[in-house]
């Protein structure tokens, strides 16, 4: 018989205790899948009386996650999180001494990826990350292995899965983004503290993952505008509507030039289209591969289950033999992922003025916006309420977003205009 | 510099032309994601005069496939097609010989898969066929690599572009299916003969290999019920539509207690589920991973770019080591693909009849469906005409094939029913 590959695991949460119960459950299974026996060595969490998800009784326990580097595991499995600390040294040792790292850690990777790729080539090992970006959906594998003949020429995905319960549930029940958050915070379905889900960071991580395996490119934040999507309002979700869209919280990467154009904002997606359709906590990515493209995948983005499976996944390949580099080029030849210049990018976008309904306000803001050249495509404007604040929204034909910032801070100066005048992209879904 | 991987390509048509063009154009990123580089060091076709998407000027040419076998080729791309004759000869001459073989062949596969499986391992060989299956889209290797680890309970898919477009068309033009068929064959979308795509052949074929995949059994086309879409009229397409459905030719597969369940025919699939809005010639696969599921894939199953873009990432795969079996388990460890009792299934049906419009023809057809335990969900019988013949619509609740035979066979029998009941399932989106 083979010799196992000796597994340890580093954060027992949900994800991990899932992990160590499916490679107990299923072992004869993925044994078979593997060529060899896949055993868990010993393992590493904060608190050893937690219950969870699998018997670890019989496991090697050590409180210092650190040892699982020193010790005799082939493959490090990080399940701990964090862009820094003690992940990243975990991480970092383990390589250095030539064990292989699966982990599910994304802003660990948008951060030190090239570096941590690095030096998994030069100590001979492999580092792996299916769980990293949208669960379940093998996506990672995809763009580094699948669709490559023909190069990606844009990404563009739903990462987050509780943004998009938030967005679905607005639209849904035409409750305000902070009554819905808070239930799903009760539901357990968001974080107590949810900044990193709705200020788009955690999708921010996600996206530079994707653009390095479709473009080549180090994983990079740097120069990536990211907005989240606590200023949506039910309104704009009902506008949206009547214009034939769904606002999406969306990370978008596309090649530019010399550059890549890395985003993450909520924008208009047509009805129609796969990206307007994806419901709940479901994530999904969009990848136009040339000739070859377009390809659509969607699956549980988040859970213990969709997660783990992933793990398991790159955990298998390693028994396999299965190497290779981690952004699917040596990390030597990963290029800087230089940001194109947002004012080279054309896009049609929604706008809505909140004004006072007197006479001569649409004319005004008309005329800023011609005077930057921002021409409109189709308007509606409801509900006069002559000396009432009134909403006016828009579609604009495409412009360069330098020009429509002009306008609109112009147009924001208007003593007529109550608010800051909200502004979503449209993008194809 | 490492070796390169020397590759022989046999069949040089769209596909075989597309592939080769890529090898040369797309030369260096392709060594990059390699590790080395991808050398085409001889082809094979029955026309060398014939215009290509490659200059194959400076490739060693031979008439004869089975030479590629036999000369210093690491890997044979097989593009010939066909389950015997050359290609079945070429691809076991070559895996006999110890070389890698890459082919889109899914006929070759379906009926001799688990045979050329165990050849390939005999001799340390690989086999690989993404491109056998819904073209560019990664799922053999999503299906043999990603979702393993709760293993797949059930996978159901469109599988033919050429069904998928005709239906689309049928749907958006209301013509009859002898009238869109005739136009595909005008514009190249369907073969001169297209008897393997509209009878739903085609589609088994790469049932059996998805079938495989996901439940480690022998590609097997024993046993399968398949069904083609000629029979459906745009009067089907029409009530479909007013029952809140489309119909679509799925291949369906799925574990039913020891055996595998198999089948290929148009089903009803609810609108707002992912197959459901698949258009035109695209393929798509929905793959139920037990907690982690479910998984939609959709993307461009036919044609040159999507087709050549599968082969080439089986060809960079092999470049860079990648090993393991063909159907993601040793092949002595595939089981037989035992159908399941097609008796034990149960399943909702839309039923057409096409009647009489005489007093108690409704009454008579009710009683039979009642007799054997059949009932009826919801009905549609529309344009009365007395004494002339009407359609009566239905779905059923779930019930037992058998029992339902049994009761359109009496039905049939009427001599107020025109001509034979139209059952088509419904299936799961």
């Amino acid at each position: 018989m083979t010799a196992p590959l000796r597994i340890a695991i580093a954060g027992l949460g949900t994800v991990g205790g899932s992990t160590a119960h499916i490679l107990k459950a299923r072992a004869a299974e993925l044994g078979e899948r593997a060529g060899r026996p896949l055993a868990l060595v010993m393992v590493s969490a904060r608190d050893r009386r937690k219950p969870r998800a699998a018997d670890l009784s019989d496991v090697p326990w050590t409180d210092d996650p650190l040892a699982l580097a020193r010790g005799d595991a082939d493959v490090v499995v990080e399940l701990i999180g964090g862009e820094d600390g003690i992940a990243r040294r975990l991480a970092e040792t383990a390589l250095a001494a030539g064990k292989h790292v699966v982990t599910a850690n994304k802003a660990l990777l948008a951060n030190h990826g090239a570096h941590l790729a690095q030096l998994a080539e030069k100590h001979g090992a492999v580092l792996r990350f299916e769980a990293a970006v949208a669960g379940g959906i093998p996506i990672v594998r995809s763009l580094r292995e699948g669709l490559i003949a023909f190069g990606v020429e844009a990404v563009r995905g739903i990462l987050n899965g509780t943004c998009n319960y938030i967005l679905t549930q607005m639209e849904a029940t035409g409750r305000s983004f902070a009554e819905v958050l808070a239930e799903a915070q009760n539901m357990g379905y968001a974080e107590a503290d949810p900044s990193l889900d709705i200020e788009g960071g955690d999708t921010a991580h996600k996206l530079a993952i994707l653009s390095s395996l479709a473009f080549g490119t180090e994983p990079s934040l740097a120069g990536m505008p990211v907005q989240g999507i606590s200023h949506i309002t039910p309104e704009d979700i009902g506008f949206a509507r009547e214009f034939g869209c769904r606002i999406k919280l969306l990370g978008v990467a596309r090649r530019a030039g010399e550059g890549v154009d890395q985003r993450v904002h909520p924008a208009m997606v047509r009805l129609g289209t796969p990206l307007a359709d994806v419901e709940g906590a479901f994530n999904a990515v969009v990848a136009d591969a040339g000739e070859a493209g377009p390809y659509f995948f969607e699956g549980r983005g988040a859970g213990a289950a969709p997660t783990a499976s992933a793990v398991v996944a790159d955990l298998v390949d390693i028994a396999r033999g299965g190497r290779g580099p981690a952004f699917g080029r040596p990390a030597i030849l990963l290029k800087p992922a230089n940001a194109a210049p947002a004012a080279a990018r054309l896009c049609a976008y929604y706008l809505r003025f909140d004004v006072l309904d007197v006479p001569g306000v649409l004319a005004e803001i008309a005329r800023h916006l011609a005077d930057w050249d921002v021409s409109i495509e189709s308007m509606i404007q409801r509900g006069r309420s002559p000396g009432e604040p009134v909403a006016i929204v828009m579609i604009t034909h495409e412009c360069p977003e330098a020009k429509l910032a002009r306008a609109l801070k112009t147009i924001a100066a208007s003593d007529k205009v109550l608010s800051a005048p909200c502004m979503i992209p449209m993008e194809s879904g």
